[in-house]
């Protein structure tokens, strides 16, 4: 609407936003609206408190509102495992499965070279260091399965391979839930590359709910 | 994430929004970490914007950013017919629709007995000021065809029947690009009730693109 340029600026704004587009970005801004200027007090008031609390952990690079993140700061982790993930979003569902009881590294994105983002733009520098101290005994690669992540992994496990005795990264295979007739042929393909005695044990140690 | 606060809560604010769950407001607050402070920044700043400049206009309670809105102070409007919505929402989608040349009158809002809302709940008597006046020729009543809507319409059109000379509301009627197999029975019930003659003349005078 030509007369609400403040409203207009704010759909803008909205519509950056993954999965929102120009009319439901419209559709929030007359929601704040009808709601009174209450409701946008406290939305500003949340974006202030997330712009002014969170960092990175000085350690792991994860999201954090203090020096330490809450997973660095908790004694009862295992300092022996670290989980190497691109963004501390990878972080939060590995958290969320709620089956890794170690620490973590966030490399902070991944190798692209077409964007320029190179080894220096992600934090392998501070992973070397934690390696270095040689308390680790397990490195866990779990970047996304992505070109892009497969590549990143390998940089880590080429820096990793000397500093720690075991290397390992999350299977392939088929997603739960799935069906196998709607796989994509590379993820069969891994499957199958993949497969296991029925009665094999699983690398779980220091690994589980 | 129990060790961010900050984050959680932006989370449950932005879940408010019509057809934002928890999983969409997660992603949208990763979205706004990922591009840093600035981009938090300016979504405070557009939020501030519509804070500090989103009033109602004083003659029809379209919002507005000055004491009159965009319509009311365009002279190139006709002061001869006024068209009364509920919400500003449905002012925007019948200028997007751009063939009303008329005025606005915003009711904000609809009777809801239940939920509180009567009459005077309702910006009513400022309508009956702008009726008195005497130099409007209709009024279109153009709330939502629901039950609340149309109980409104009634109480509406009662209260300017006596001072306006022909008070209509829009028509009900098969919406264009539907299919009349799924149609409901009471839309094609007043469809087939408000038939009308291929060559009759419509009551377009004043409307029109």
């Amino acid at each position: 609407m030509k007369g609400l340029p403040s409203l207009e600026r704010l759909v803008i704004v909205l519509s950056r936003f993954p999965g929102v587009g120009p009319k439901s970005a419209r559709r929030m801004v007359y929601h704040l609206l009808r709601h009174g200027k209450e409701a946008t007090q406290e939305l500003i008031m949340a974006l202030e408190g997330l712009r002014d609390s969170i960092r990175h952990c000085e350690v792991c690079f994860n999201l954090a509102e203090d020096e330490k993140c809450w997973i660095c700061a908790d004694p009862r982790r295992d300092d022996a495992r670290i989980c190497v993930v691109e963004e501390p979003s990878d972080l939060m569902a590995m958290e969320k499965a709620g089956l890794f009881t170690g620490r973590y590294h966030v490399l902070g994105g991944r190798l692209s070279p077409l964007d320029g983002i190179g080894p220096d733009e992600l934090h392998l520098a501070a992973l070397e260091s934690r390696l270095i101290q040689g308390s680790v005994i397990e490195l866990i690669v779990a970047t996304n399965p992505t070109v892009e992540g497969e590549a990143t992994a390998h940089f880590v496990a080429q820096l990793a391979e000397p500093l720690v005795p075991r290397v390992t990264r999350l299977a392939y295979g088929m997603p739960m839930g799935g069906e196998l007739e709607y796989l994509d042929e590379s993820t069969l393909y891994q499957a199958m590359a993949g497969r296991r005695d029925f009665r094999q044990k699983s690398l779980n140690d220091g690994v589980g709910p």
